[in-house]
């Protein structure tokens, strides 16, 4: 691996205790770039902007993949990632789906450990405190024919981040806009899918709600996901969340918590979801609890749901859920606590 | 409009008579930025890489929208353009549904009658050869927060093209890949619509297709478009194509077909078209046509298609609407033919 270490370091400008979420990036970052049908010395330089072509297909064709992932630091000073293996994985299946080249696991870790040894010091301990990762894949051949890349840009970039602080989050179940087809690209981490969800989710901003809850395209009667999180729902002492499925995301997080729900005794139903249920539920009172999940904000309550012009309030909870596996990841996470699945991972 | 020409053209290390379909640019790029709410000074430079930040929201929400046009020149050496205000009005639409400000019209035509005066060398005459025209808005927001980005790049770069040769083409009707959902954007020319349709062509490809016609996701019952063309079939003489949806592209080439069949007399049925019924009228040896149409490939006829395991073969045709549209359409854009409804443009 080349690396060009930076001349100056631009920690000393960074407020860390008033971050925008992933606005500001550390000293380095780490590229390797595909073409010959073979991915190439990879290499760590100064974080900065890139020189690329105009024709190049990401800007046409959106052939771009990503993941999200957190180092942690515990106040022994050691840094910590969470189940990492997976997203080396995930994004290899979305690059899959996207006809792009796979990215080999010793590149995937020693780059990512080799980058955040070198900005260590951007990672803080202190709850709530990570880096963000952001590792990501883009086509880089220039020319606009409708055809896949034959040279790739694969990079990791960081960005400190405190909790993440969401206020109270209304969400809105979708009824005519969708985020994904039967057969298409919903599990991938496509960059597509993301840029499709911005128009839907300003309309349910100006009527009040923070986000969308996706359902199915052909019906709308089933919940899927929430475009960057997936959502569970608790009726009475059963948690519920969506099946995986081509259009909803295998996420980390909501694998995780499913496992530390089964590990706690609680009832999980993994199966389609149906709208009807969580309103009639909600009418009822046995409606507990909705909440999101997902890396960059890890578990997100809701306080109500939109559907069909009417709003339905969620209780407050004593025993919450959300709160509950919320502090049982972050125990795992900054290690703070035993780890009886293997989960954490550290950066030595 | 800030004009910097390049200090040596490129022109003369250019074959014209090789041409790879979108691989050669020409020696200027129009650029425009969108920052602080507004759309800042137009810019033409030299045809070259262009630097930006590795988080611009493109690279990670496909926050991307293009357009595809053609200028001609005919024998006499004016150049043309083909119903530009359609492709105008459309990039506006599709940026609307990715959350992207709109262009303005006299930004754009401005912008691309300069460019098109500039590099007018690298328009040819002579049959089939055009220029290609790319205009593309790139979303380049530094920030990996997945909202809309507050910066814009507007661009419009051009390659020379010659005749579209695609070969024999047959297609395979889609049964279990998706290109676009209900309540999605499948009706723009989004960036993440190209991507996700490359594997399973791929995969397509190694069983012999070249492209494939998309169903509804829903059912795959119903034949949509083939992903960078619409497709129409001929059953006895009667003209048969999908209607606009927000799943299907509203193609310029295709509304032109559509007005120069009515004018010539013969029904053109606009509906859903059900896979059952070609495969039907291609056993009762009624169907005489399958073809796709676009900007830039215009017409291409299909040779066979597969649904199913099976493959049916289209029969020769000696009066074929394809050849004849084909005919019609490049009449009008070289300016071989008068142009009853005002479609060509000419560039002064």
């Amino acid at each position: 691996m080349n690396i060009t270490k930076t001349e100056k370091s631009r920690i000393e400008e960074v407020d860390f205790n008033n971050l925008t979420f992933g606005s500001v990036f550390t000293d380095h970052m780490f590229f390797c770039d595909y073409k010959n049908g073979a991915w190439q010395e990879p290499q760590i330089v100064p974080y900065g902007p890139i020189s690329i072509d105009p024709s190049a297909k990401v800007f046409h064709y959106g052939q771009a993949v990503f993941e999200g992932m957190k180092a942690f630091k515990d106040d022994a000073g050691s840094t910590w990632l969470f189940r990492p293996e997976e997203n080396w994985e995930r994004i290899n299946k979305s690059s899959e789906r996207l006809a792009m080249p796979a990215f080999p696991k010793e590149f995937f870790f020693k780059g990512l450990e080799t980058l955040l040894n070198l900005d260590n010091d951007w990672i803080k301990a202190g709850d709530g405190n990570a880096l963000y990762i952001r590792p990501f894949v883009i086509a880089t051949q220039p020319g606009v024919s409708a055809s896949p890349s034959d040279q790739y840009r694969f990079m990791i970039i960081c960005a400190p981040a405190q909790a993440y602080y969401s206020g109270e989050v209304s969400v809105l179940f979708a009824e005519k806009y969708s985020r994904a087809a039967d057969g298409g690209v919903g599990f991938a981490k496509a960059a597509g899918n993301y840029a499709s969800q911005f128009y839907p989710t300003n309309l349910a901003k100006e009527r009040g709600y923070q986000q969308i809850v996706w359902t199915d395209a052909n019906s709308h009667e089933y919940l899927e996901e929430a475009g960057t999180m997936n959502v569970f729902f608790r009726i009475g002492d059963t948690l519920l969340t969506a099946p995986t499925s081509d259009r909803i995301l295998d996420g980390v997080t909501r694998k995780s918590i499913i496992q530390l729900a089964k590990d706690a005794g609680i009832t999980v139903d993994v199966r389609p979801v149906k709208v009807s249920e969580i309103v009639a539920a909600s009418k009822s009172g046995e409606l507990k609890e909705i909440f999101g999940a997902g890396t960059a904000a890890v578990i997100v309550p809701f306080k109500s749901f939109g559907h069909q012009e009417k709003d339905y309030e969620l209780p407050a909870q004593e025993d919450s859920y959300a709160a509950r596996f919320k502090k049982a990841l972050k125990d795992i996470q900054y290690n703070r606590a035993t780890d009886p699945h293997g989960w954490r991972y550290e950066v030595k």
